[in-house]
């Protein structure tokens, strides 16, 4: 008599025949040609196994926040992270991971006090723009797969803090962190951080991981008890694995008319569940397209 | 030498006496007159309890969806959930409780299918702007205490699909749903759900309860395993409940000074940790302060 509700048929996932039908995101992204796709080279692939079995996969972004990104990957050859956890786990806000308290001295290959990488020019960036507003910044948009916010006028531009972003922990500015603590966001997008801290990545799988944690109790969600913590067991970047068995993901070109398409449905939904298509999207939630690559 | 980093110390927790300070989010929160709080009438106020022992409140808001709202009332005192569950937890979107496959009757006290109560017209409402662009509808704001979307040419507001609210799900239209399985958001506001399904209210308390439970495996996030889902114990509302130990909780009078000023330093944080106020904030992630009754 009464069926599962909401999307349980819905149309994402059922390639209907009507000739009458538009294409829901889905459509597209299954459709998608080859040539709409770009491989993450390995050694912007992070992979950090967990205690419990599971594993993130998170993707930098050495154009925006280069230095910090560096001292990231030497962190990750450097064993740096054995004997770390996620500590701090913040409900609607950020997961935490790293060290914490520890004395250990930074590896060699580390700038201890990177500059603020917290946006970059816009010289030498090709921008596909939302074509919507942003309560935050005077324009937002796309780059190289990337949620961006931008100032045309000012020559600046910042990747966007949104679901599943990476950024590194600091404490008061003018310390902006060097990068052994790192936190991804499991909730509404805080752009109010964006141009505050340096974003250098996001969780391309695998961020439930972290998102279904039980929250810290502590100010801030820390956790009170530290067996609570979920131990790390490894962080590697893909670049040192073997390359037959390494992970292997692809994001959608966001220059491609692919993505221009895909953004275009995102706004105006026409899966079957939908009667009202709201003729805009937020930035943070056009959710650029990640995909393992094809027979990986 | 190294902090917990990223808001250890930041300044949402210390009223430091800086002459030249400017008021965080939280301090205008904690310096509240009463009169700038609205107490949640008990028969608004819905208390689900799990079997894990936790526990989620809900307000509803029956200015927006009374004929729902109205069933969602009888099913409670009917006992409709007993024996139901959380079955589905999507990451970055919902999670949703219920009785799902159940062939149970409607109580006598419920319309089977009520009327597309997506959104309403905006007579006799005041609204308090929101005063930054909004990607999903010409006006946003709030009403109440709730967050809303509105258009004044067109004359219709909805209630906004934002972390926390609670929605009624239904299958594909013309059916609105019941009432009978609801769905909580638990990811980036959905936004594109507005006008497109009934809003009925939000979790007020203990959202992160259902935040932090394993994601479905299943297509939609529906759990494969039946002997996963979280089983509810009871569903009541605060009106059926002895006075004396019911919970009370307060939402910020959004008509006021207080939320206005609350809404201005949400869009330009001087909190110590922020060197470069966003100057907007989006709809969603205002938050509306929601407090328990002090003294209870």
């Amino acid at each position: 008599m009464r069926r599962p509700l909401f999307f349980a048929v819905a149309g994402a996932f059922c390639a209907a025949a009507s000739p009458v039908k538009l294409p829901t995101p889905a459509d597209i992204v299954n459709a998608a040609p080859a040539a709409a796709w770009k491989g993450i080279p390995p050694d912007d692939l992070m992979i950090v196994d967990f205690a419990n079995g599971r594993r993130i996969v998170i993707q930098l972004a050495p154009r925006f926040a280069p230095v910090h990104i560096a001292n990231i990957k030497a962190l990750a050859r450097s064993d740096y992270w054995q004997g770390s956890s996620v500590y701090r786990v913040q409900d609607n806000y950020v997961a935490q991971w790293g060290q914490n308290d520890s004395k250990q001295p930074w590896p060699k290959a580390v700038t201890p006090k990177p500059p603020a990488e917290y946006f970059r020019s816009l010289a030498g960036l090709e921008i596909t723009p939302l074509g919507f507003p942003d309560p935050y910044a005077p324009g937002s948009g796309f780059v190289d797969g990337w949620p961006v916010a931008y100032s045309a006028r000012e020559g600046w531009v910042n990747l966007a803090h949104c679901y599943a972003s990476v950024g590194v922990g600091r404490d008061l500015s003018p310390d902006t962190g060097t990068g052994g603590e790192l936190y991804a966001v499991i909730g509404q997008a805080p752009r109010q951080l964006d141009r505050n801290i340096a974003l250098v990545g996001r969780v391309v799988d695998g961020v439930d991981v972290l998102s279904s944690l039980p929250r810290g109790t502590e100010a801030l969600g820390f956790y009170k008890d530290k067996s609570q913590a979920l131990p790390i067991r490894s962080v590697r970047l893909a670049s040192d694995m073997d390359p037959r068995g390494r992970p292997d993901y692809e994001v959608m070109d966001t220059d491609s008319t692919t993505f221009r398409e895909y953004l275009r449905v995102r706004a105006n939904r026409h899966d079957d569940f939908y009667i009202r298509p709201a003729g805009g999207v937020d930035l943070c939630n056009v959710q650029v397209p990640v995909r393992k690559k094809p027979g990986r």
